[in-house]
């Protein structure tokens, strides 16, 4: 997606390696109308697979997905990050590791919001280890319902995630693939 | 705002006479259509205010604020609570205690994304005690910036949030103003 592409160049930051900082525009300070432009991209991308729900995780894949379930018609679920683990027969819960942050979390979902007919759409602001996918899918999964597909503003290739969840099967959407962010330079894959 | 107070009516829960819960469709699972509507209440009671950012606490106020911040064509801020305390220069930060979860944490907001002539509109999703808004209040006023109003989703009336930012002179316009929630039935004022 150049539009989102182009705003990375201008305003992302390399801080090392590893780490693209967005909070210009997507962390922290949010630019809502390219949030418009990615929710109504995913859509476009996802139209025809009779997606049920949308499914972000807190907190910054929240403003693409708001805009994303809108242009789909579908409600929005946000799965949520608690630090210790709710004993409730009335949620899923997982343990998400994040490698970032080098923290443990556990992400829950109510079993309100979910059925066994539900065909979901992930979306989320990054990619890299995979991790809060994982755990996203496998509340989903638990459910016994179905992911339609992943839906990523920015996928850091250079890292395992996309490998991983392809070798699964899933279909993985990302609308900026970094290829690597060596000498704070930003380069792109294609 | 009719049409919020009659999905509170339909959906919301009074689990005792303090705690509404409204899960279904603000604070879990997420109503994007009612949330586009309220976004776009907020943008019309406050446009001739000059606002320059719309700011918003994470998790559940990220919706509304969103459609806010679109409609009013300015960029959303989210400001971030955290754990422990930053250590940094380039951020403001100050503690805010939730007498909801009993619990106490820092609300975060880096200086990148104020300056003395933003004038910001404040929104949430519930104002109960003000504890959340004061902290969102008083990191604009540390940067010498102005608070231009606060929206909230549902304020409960029989809380002091309202009576102590009146008594500070702020503009709160609050969509549905909860009297009682007496007997695990919803009153509304007016």
């Amino acid at each position: 997606m150049d539009l989102l592409k182009d705003k990375i160049l201008k305003d992302g930051i390399a801080l090392n390696s590893e780490v693209l900082k967005v909070d210009s525009f997507i962390n922290h300070q949010v630019d809502v109308n390219l949030m418009k432009e990615i929710g109504i991209e995913f859509a476009n991308y996802f139209r025809n697979k009779n997606i049920t729900k949308v499914f972000t995780i807190e907190t910054s894949g929240i403003a693409p997905a708001v805009f994303t379930s809108l242009e789909l018609n579908v409600p929005l679920v946000i799965l949520k990050k608690q630090n210790s683990k709710i004993l409730n027969d009335n949620f899923y819960t997982t343990e998400v590791k994040s490698f970032t942050k080098n923290t443990t979390y556990n992400l829950t979902l109510s079993k309100n919001y979910i059925d066994t007919n539900d065909n979901i759409l992930i979306i989320d602001d990054f990619l890299a280890n995979g991790e809060a996918a994982k755990g996203a899918i496998k509340l989903i999964e638990n459910a016994n319902a179905k992911v339609a597909g992943i839906g990523i503003v920015i996928e850091k290739a250079f890292q395992p995630g996309r490998n991983f969840l392809e070798a699964s099967g899933y279909d993985i959407y990302s609308l900026a693939r970094i290829k690597s962010l060596d000498n704070t330079k930003i380069n792109f894959i294609d």
